[in-house]
């Protein structure tokens, strides 16, 4: 026990504490979840990632559909006259997208393939759908009998990253983007509150996330948003994550893509539009808040098996250990049908098939040998634990579905004092700096929201804004950077 | 009844035999599933739409992990030197794909955005993704050991299409695409098979779509495959659909993209590969294989809403009957909780709630009224039937589940007699131009495979080989173009 509780302190090197960035690229690679590809700063998501995606896309599909929208599907290439309509929108995302401008490849002169048949227009792949959408909607809405509209799209995007980083920046990457219309400006707020609380939820039952739900400030806000609304959560090292947004788009994609309605009083109105987000990387939150030194921990909802069985495979005896590890599967699922239990079979030595389950995340990992089968026990390390515990198997059947429960809860539990731990109110731009300057987190000050004033504590800190906090909207005092002003309190921190 | 009965023969105009492809297009409006888009070809998936074929994936990905695959996802955008490393796969691709050259867009002279930062090397837009996986699987696999690769993805794709058709040829179209890497050219073999079986069991069990299981001719063949095999189901109007292909790739593409693995001999050798895939198109294919001339008829499997309770709301005693709709609902979630059941109580006239049932090609339409409640009974339409049927409502709710079956199992049958009934025996080329001058379908005839004799038969009778049926692979006889040759029993046929 001691020997392994020892490696265990080194199974992902460098540690949080050496060097987060570097530990979070070797998380990574340890549970095989994810590379970078030869596409510059675009990601392969192999099998081991793209089992946790699954897991978040299938319940919060489930979510989105529970609060009454539908799935549909819009085209990837958004021509660029539609595109430019909305021109702070377009300002916000002509830098870093990909551009079609031809239809064909061709041998060229010296024998590689040059493009031909330029396009009449050039075609944008999305980095969002506003204006793809927006058009759609505005032949799909011609009364106030066809709203609200609620629609939700799972997609691919694209956005040029020159610091690509796993699951946090790609160039491409997966999400979903729900999109809706409203006949009044009172709906679409509402919506858009709706689904930030619909993320809060999520991110809090099944990621396990406390997270801050806020406002942006105007300088932060989406492209073309009246306002947006985030998530934000704290990660590890004490930086922020938004971790989803929400937007109230008023009415300016409705002016721009012309969604149009014959009102109650027969009057044509501009439809009100909301929009809202979240993405793979989520990946890269779930990392960064639960991981340990030896590697990523899974929430139990999220974790694509929840209980990993791993007989001890040595020689004589073999097959009545791996049956003694078949029953157990079969009875963990008698006892909760639900729950994601697999055995892991293959004649690998103990201990590979024990870290490699550690570095993968599995929350419960059992190890049944001969000792157990003869004594009719179970086992298991809880993956946030350091000791492997031992029960009657009896027992351990009947618990299971509790012991991941408390998991979940432990995982949420710790990721809350951390936050507390790591929170400060700042009185001065000094006592910013101070905290900034000796590890950081999150700081709470009063901030005017001037735009000139905020970049300037950006550039000089190296942080910046990230929300102000909705359940405290109404605390109000002078502001951190001119004090003649007053502002609500907003969050200050590093962030991804 | 007689009136309701004269209606329906009118639901969708032009009927199938006035104009098969117009009829096609206003089905599919009439459910309400899909549109083209202002980008040209590429279509937007409607709600309605969208939700068969969240059906057909979560089916079809639960047979395709359960026979060993997992799914993951790669880049959307292949560098253009990658592309070309196939010669016959670039010249099969090249001349229909979407070609990224610019990073940035930026305000020309005129104030519209142009083009800006070119990229060092031109990104396709993956038309398919061989080569990107490819790249993949050759960093992936270094021995013996890490075979085979099983891999899945779910993922749009793009391959310019000058003469649209809403889900049979769009520019954009979603997708699964498997791809495989073996030790053998066996199991490549094998594998190749057996996804083609397993899209067999898909089609039949859940799309009601009998189809034929064959070999293509060389010039049918996926660019750079060494076999494809599809399957291929005839439509209503005597048509082929290829509804899926599974591709034996030979050593073609682990050539082009150094796909090696140190052998049990520890020689190296390169892999064996297999790609097979399905797409949005199957939705075409189950409108123009069960549709009527009321619209689309969805498979019970398929069905988003499998049961409809329309609640005849007139005035007074609306409450009551809206309840008894929903004691109905209730009544059949505890006979079958995977039931699909919808109630619809909007305050619609009760004929204009049935039309949209029945042009949205829900399976059983049920509508109740004062009558069925007084009496405790329930009146329904199955969707493939004429008439509306009356039972007491427990046994209703005791046998939704079989007529459900039932439905499924006659949709099959139907087909079945459609494609026997227009399957001919050809002797000579004179037979071949008579049948599908007579309308056609599918002709049986030997054929050599001559690529030339291929092309100038397809020339001349617009038609084209669908398969060598593997069940006949045996039956060889004097070509039908060049009796001097013999040739494989093949089918001929016109198609989608």
């Amino acid at each position: 026990m001691n020997e392994s509780a020892e490696v265990r302190r080194h199974a992902i090197r460098p540690t949080r504490a050496e060097n987060f960035p570097e530990w979070y690229q070797q998380v990574i690679r340890a549970a095989d979840l994810a590379e970078l590809s030869s596409v510059r700063g675009c990601m392969i998501i192999k099998p081991n990632g793209y089992a946790i995606w699954e897991r978040i896309r299938d319940i919060l599909d489930g979510m989105i559909k529970e609060t009454g929208h539908r799935n549909a599907y819009f085209p990837l290439l958004i021509p660029k006259s539609h595109f430019e309509r909305e021109a702070i929108h377009v300002e916000g995302f002509a830098k870093e997208c990909a551009v079609v401008t031809h239809s064909q490849l061709a041998k060229g002169p010296d024998g590689t393939l040059i493009p031909i048949s330029p396009l009449e227009e050039p075609l944008v792949v999305r980095p969002t759908s506003e204006m793809v959408i927006g058009e759609a909607f505005a032949r799909w809405i011609q009364s106030y009998r066809d709203l609200p509209l609620l629609i939700n799209q799972w997609a691919n995007v694209v956005r040029w990253e020159m610091r690509p980083r796993l699951f946090l920046r790609t160039a491409e990457f997966l999400w979903q983007e729900g999109h809706t219309a409203h006949e009044s400006a009172e709906e679409a707020q509402a919506e858009t509150l709706c689904m930030l609380e619909l993320y809060r939820q999520f991110a809090e039952k099944y990621l396990c996330l406390p997270v801050l739900c806020g406002k942006k400030t105007t300088s932060e806000r989406f492209p073309g948003a009246e306002e947006t609304y985030a998530i934000e959560a704290m990660m590890q090292d004490g930086k922020a994550l938004q971790a989803a947004t929400s937007h109230f788009l008023g009415q300016n994609f409705a002016h721009a893509c012309a969604i149009k309605f014959a009102g109650r009083n027969g009057q044509e109105a501009f439809a009100w539009t909301s929009s809202w987000g979240s993405s793979t990387r989520l990946i890269g939150g779930l990392i960064m808040a639960h991981g340990d030194d030896d590697g990523i921990i899974l929430p139990p909802d999220l974790a694509p098996v929840q209980v990993a069985v791993l007989p001890l495979i040595r020689g004589d005896g073999d097959g009545e250990v791996l049956d003694y590890a078949k029953k157990l599967r079969k009875a963990l699922l008698v006892a909760d049908p639900a729950l994601r239990v697999e055995v892991d079979g293959r004649p690998l030595r103990g201990g590979e098939k024990f870290w490699q389950r550690v570095k993968g995340g599995t929350p419960l990992i059992v190890e049944l040998g001969r000792r157990e089968l003869e004594e009719s026990t179970v086992s298991y390390l809880r993956r946030d634990g350091k000791e492997k515990m031992a029960m009657p198997f009896d027992v351990f059947v009947s618990s299971a579905s509790d012991l991941l429960r408390d998991f979940g809860k432990a995982l949420y539990e710790r990721q809350l004092a951390l936050r507390r731990s790591r929170t400060v109110s700042a009185k001065s731009k000094e006592e910013l700096r101070e905290f900034f300057a000796d590890g950081g987190g999150f700081a709470e000050a009063y901030f005017c929201g001037d735009r000139d004033l905020e970049k300037q504590i950006g550039t000089e800190l190296s942080i910046s804004t990230r929300c102000i906090p909705l359940d405290r909207e109404s605390e109000v005092g002078p502001c951190i950077a001119d004090p003649s002003q007053k502002g609500p309190l907003t969050i200050f921190a590093k962030a991804y």
